[in-house]
């Protein structure tokens, strides 16, 4: 159908065999099957869409590439998704200012490949090839935090329709400000619930020189946090400091049919400016592993070398699918100051013991960021659920939060008083200030 | 008088030669005598004030330290000032979380120098001995940011209080959390108008093993600031990277009988992990300098030469007061895309010749950030408003804002919608759901 109400006419899809697609996400959950799909180009578009959502109080799900791991996109009724994948043109590149403005469906990928000629890149990496606007809805992070920071460091400004239909921009494009309220930060991490991201200046950070790529194995989680934590305490320019644990190094060992020592093994970049300061830094790096016992130090220099020591832990997911044939995957995401990083390892390692479940353990180490995946068929899915459950209660009995990067969505909506206490009541009343008919993604994040 | 009011009792000091004090700030213009100042030792005796402020309807003002340069912290009636500068406890510092905790009050050098002997160190800084949470409350940031970011970044988690005198605890103390709204965010840089912070953990940094500071003079202020930007471009790590102009320079040879370069300088830090590196670093930013026709390069090894380096650009301000003995100054601050930055110092400086004023221009110049400093008197105040006035515009109309790190307070309101559009009608929206009798800090950042 066609709606045309005090804007451009947008096209809404309802054909039940496009609207099965959007009832599944990443989590493996399926949602209800939306009352629509609409594809707007730009802000305006997205303007007349919250005009007529308001007028027949149509709830809206806005949605970028559907890379959500904890069912933000999953519709609960007779929400319209507002696909924004199409809107995704790269709409300015600035290499002078280290910026690129571009519209919320663009991806990182995409960016990156349009950036590479100045020699800079947009740093931010989930994983997924998500797109920019999802990513600043979801406050991602990934690899690279230890160095550059998630979305809140590096989205400068926003462009987004509010649900009373306003089009707003928030922050500047600039390095720094403080002009008003940081409203930017605000719908960073909303999940769409106070707003539409519709476009967004982000960061570029120069393509270093000199890059390293180490994989490090040791002989316990402890050793490997240790040595990691002593690199951050060293100043050494890591840009990504990932653990996977020793079922994780068995299972690629079998993937791969490699022979990696099936020990805890820690994943590094370094980045220098020059390759003078580079060797300098690794020759530290290897000095501080050393300390801690390291059993193998594998160095990769070359482009190619490199690309082949990370996809080993890109492949991680994949190594354990294949071991575990036929099961569904929970990729669970709490992050714990650093002092608590290997009691919360041992603590996935232990829950998943008792549980009988096969977990296991990567992570973001340099942000304190603990994943666990873990297999799961429909006779164990509740052993699943309480994994996670004590996972996110430990977490935050220590100090931690529920979910480091994957968000709240759905499944993680009943700890958040747990973790915030009062201040989910700021929460809900500013909710409610900005959305009082409850349209933008209801009873995402939190029920108001 | 004492108070005593669903919390515990809490003495209000009204005698008038003390409350004089509290009528001037760091802008040198002066506001009312405030109705009465509060002292309170923590989060509980802030809620017994806020309690007593609703139930009397009386405005309050919280402040730290009282260097706010935007007239934050002038009463414009009968508000109470909440003087938190005695709740001014260190109640953890923890090393391997690279974390402390502290109250309001704790001023930067004071957690510098406890930080110390663990090697890390609190990085935010503005100039002035700021405490942390009038720092927080205004979004400062400083010489280092370029490298390690301002109040944001370094801001892990809040306790404040709220105008319905809840206490809440805002973000976590850890390196990510995507757990709810982003509050922590929101309050920083708020001023005061949405809530009192009572506790603050922020993230520290390891002081580095090899730091070398440089003082370069360039011919032209364009090609200090290209220098500076091959910089960024080179991913060097430069952890300050300061101008100041030749009007500035003249001043400091005449202050401190020197003979630098009457021209445009750089101030640099470079920070390393080990000496190889940072000599390496080094010799590729005299490269980098050199390209771009540095007339002088200064470098400073040692803590004591780094230290009389540094002193110079510390005293860029006193040096002008020399000069200008009996004059007042006005000290703005905007921010510009890098591109830009040239620029925006070439219209400080014919602003100030149209003007007949006497313009020096130092800034943050890694950050964009363009602070010119105005010598004025009675006879031509009129001349400086024009002049800042001038200088926003053009910041705003190049993509800029009118406060890079100063803030919006009560002199810069009146730029806030020509920045922000409808996104001010956001911000009051907020504001007065957070604080519908209007008593935390009113008139200051936004009128609501």
């Amino acid at each position: 159908m066609t709606i045309s109400f005090d804007g451009p006419p947008i096209e809404i899809d309802t054909r039940p065999a496009v609207l099965d697609q959007f009832t599944v996400d990443e989590t493996g959950q399926a949602g209800q099957r939306p009352s629509g799909v609409a594809y707007p180009a730009d802000a305006d578009e997205v303007a007349a869409l919250v005009h007529w959502a308001q007028a027949t109080r149509t709830p809206l799900i806005s949605r970028g590439a559907g890379t959500s791991l904890e069912g933000h996109l999953l519709a609960q009724g007779n929400e319209l998704i507002v696909d924004l994948s199409q809107a995704n043109s790269i709409l300015d590149i600035s290499p002078v200012d280290f910026t690129a403005t571009v519209q919320p469906g663009v991806t990182r990928t995409q960016l990156n490949a349009a950036t590479a000629e100045f020699g800079l890149q947009f740093t931010v990496d989930p994983g997924a090839d998500a797109s920019l606007g999802g990513m600043a809805a979801t406050n991602a992070s990934g690899t690279t935090t230890v160095r550059y920071g998630g979305m809140h460091a590096n989205v400068l400004a926003l462009q987004a329709v509010l649900p009373d239909a306003t089009v707003v921009r928030l922050g500047r494009a600039v390095r720094k400000s403080s002009s008003g309220y940081d409203l930017k930060d605000l719908l960073i991490g909303s999940a769409g619930t106070l707003g539409i991201i519709t476009e967004l200046t982000v960061r570029l950070h120069p393509i270093p020189e000199w890059i390293r790529s180490l994989r490090i194995s040791f002989p316990t989680v402890s050793a490997a946090v240790d040595a990691a934590l002593d690199m951050i305490g060293a100043a050494l320019p890591v840009s990504r400091l990932e653990l996977v644990d020793a079922p994780g190094m068995i299972a690629l060992n079998e993937f791969r049919g490699a022979g990696y020592a099936e020990s805890p093994a820690l994943f590094i970049d370094i980045e220098s400016s020059s390759e003078p300061a580079g060797v300098a830094e690794e020759q530290e790096i290897r000095r501080i592993v050393q300390a801690h016992k390291a059993i193998d130090i594998s160095a990769a220099r070359t482009h190619t070398e490199r690309h082949a020591l990370w996809e080993d832990r890109h492949n991680l997911y994949f190594a354990l699918k294949a071991r575990h044939p036929g099961s569904q995957f929970m990729v669970t995401d709490t992050a714990v100051p650093y002092a608590q990083l290997a009691t919360a390892v041992d603590t996935a390692t232990r829950t998943g013991e008792e549980l009988g479940l096969d977990v296991s353990v990567a992570g973001h180490i340099g942000d304190g960021n603990v994943h666990t995946i873990v297999p799961y068929t429909d006779l164990n899915h509740a052993a699943v659920q309480e994994f996670s459950a004590r996972l996110v209660h430990h977490a935050l009995a220590v100090g931690g939060t529920a979910t480091g990067e994957h968000g709240i969505g759905l499944a993680k909506k009943k700890y958040l008083r747990e973790e915030h206490g009062a201040a989910v009541d700021l929460m809900i009343a500013i909710k409610r200030t900005l959305d009082p008919l409850g349209l933008f993604n209801p009873g995402k994040v939190l029920d108001a």
